[in-house]
């Protein structure tokens, strides 16, 4: 069951370029999925009622432009289907003329709160969103792991960066990656592919590092605390 | 003048506690004003095509609620009125049934961009919004200087804090003001009023450090690099 909604990126979420930053993006996106789950009554009230909640393991997004902001957009996104343990959603952002900017899949579990294990999926919930049970596991990319630390930083978790479920809101991790290439790269550069695997939750209080591995038009990253590796990342980039 | 339009602060800004933040609070309703310049063609475009910018040199901030994210909303703003070197721009928040959560008032000065010196207000720019002349020099609180430093933090200017007008968006001071604060401090206490006195612009490559005095529910602030105060603000707290 596909979901659509009008949204534009307000002008104070805009970067140097005037764009949206990887971590608006994919907030957007991830924002069309709250309401399409609030719409049929399986928000996260009806989740956290149960005791559970959504944990994502991986994304895989391909940019084909940067949106604009103060523009009119189109935020999609279709839960594609689920087996036991997994479910699998698409998103993507559109001109209101259809020409599609970004594209993006992630794959999630479901965690027992109390007992922060993952349980098997539960189905009357990701149903709700018409998702088709299938037993095929959908592979995403496997990530190479760094070999050599071009560039790391430091990103001490802040008050801000911690959400309503107070936790570290992940999708930092994406500013965290981006802003440890450095200003130069950034500016001279713009993504056009992003995969990310989450491996370990980040506790509230800790300081996180970013590195990264510099390859021409590709960029390897890791959020690293005490040695312990919390999300792995691959990034590739046109020059601009 | 007056101008108003609908908002609705997306779930992905929500804080802790499912409310907007300070930076979330100022950034939308600046946005009602950038949308209000843009209406009657004295937006962004046509300030930067004369050469100038608008800087801002105070705020000050009540608020009587913290709004919730995902509710329907009512940002309004006002150019009240202006005089040879200051302009004044009332803002506001309200519900949908009208109750007011937030009010702000701001006092701006243009820039010419070139020489990057203060320079005599724009007449016919300001006048497209209805802001009458007059003498009058409208009075902000002063502010007292900290005295005592009880905690401090540095924050190293990220590529995301610059803007599209290459320069530190200065609303970041408010993160970095109350996150030096720490968790268990904005945990327990809501905002109820801000003041803030901007005194000299960061550089892009600066790692400023925001130094706080708690005197009971009252904190005050500034940010500080090198030894220069870039701001300096006051806020008043609720116990929650």
């Amino acid at each position: 069951m596909k979901y659509t909604e009008p949204y534009t990126i307000p002008f104070f979420m805009a970067t140097q370029k005037g764009t949206a930053s990887l971590v608006t993006l994919v907030n957007a996106m991830l924002m069309g999925s709250e309401h399409q789950l609030d719409q049929v009554g399986a928000g996260m009230t009806q989740v956290l009622s149960r005791g559970i909640g959504w944990v994502i393991t991986q994304y895989e997004l391909d940019v084909k432009r940067m949106p604009k902001v103060e523009v009119p957009l189109v935020l999609g996104t279709e839960a594609t289907s689920y087996n036991k343990l997994m479910c699998y959603r698409d998103y993507w952002l559109e001109t209101t003329d259809g020409e599609r900017l970004a594209t993006m899949r992630g794959a999630w579990v479901m965690m027992d709160l109390n007992a922060r294990k993952v349980v098997p999926v539960v189905k009357d919930l990701v149903e709700k969103v018409g998702a088709p049970f299938s037993t095929h596991v959908e592979r995403f990319k496997r990530l190479s792991k760094i070999d050599r630390v071009d560039r790391e930083h430091a990103y001490p978790v802040r008050y801000f960066d911690i959400d309503p479920n107070g936790h570290v809101n992940n999708v930092h991790y994406f500013e965290w990656m981006e802003d440890s290439l450095g200003a130069d790269f950034l500016a001279n550069h713009e993504l056009a592919s992003m995969k990310i695997k989450y491996a370990k939750e980040l506790p509230v209080d800790a300081t996180p590092s970013a590195q990264v591995q510099i390859e021409g038009l590709t960029t390897r990253h890791q959020v690293i605390t005490d040695g312990v590796v919390n999300a792995e990342a691959e990034m590739t980039w046109r020059e601009q």
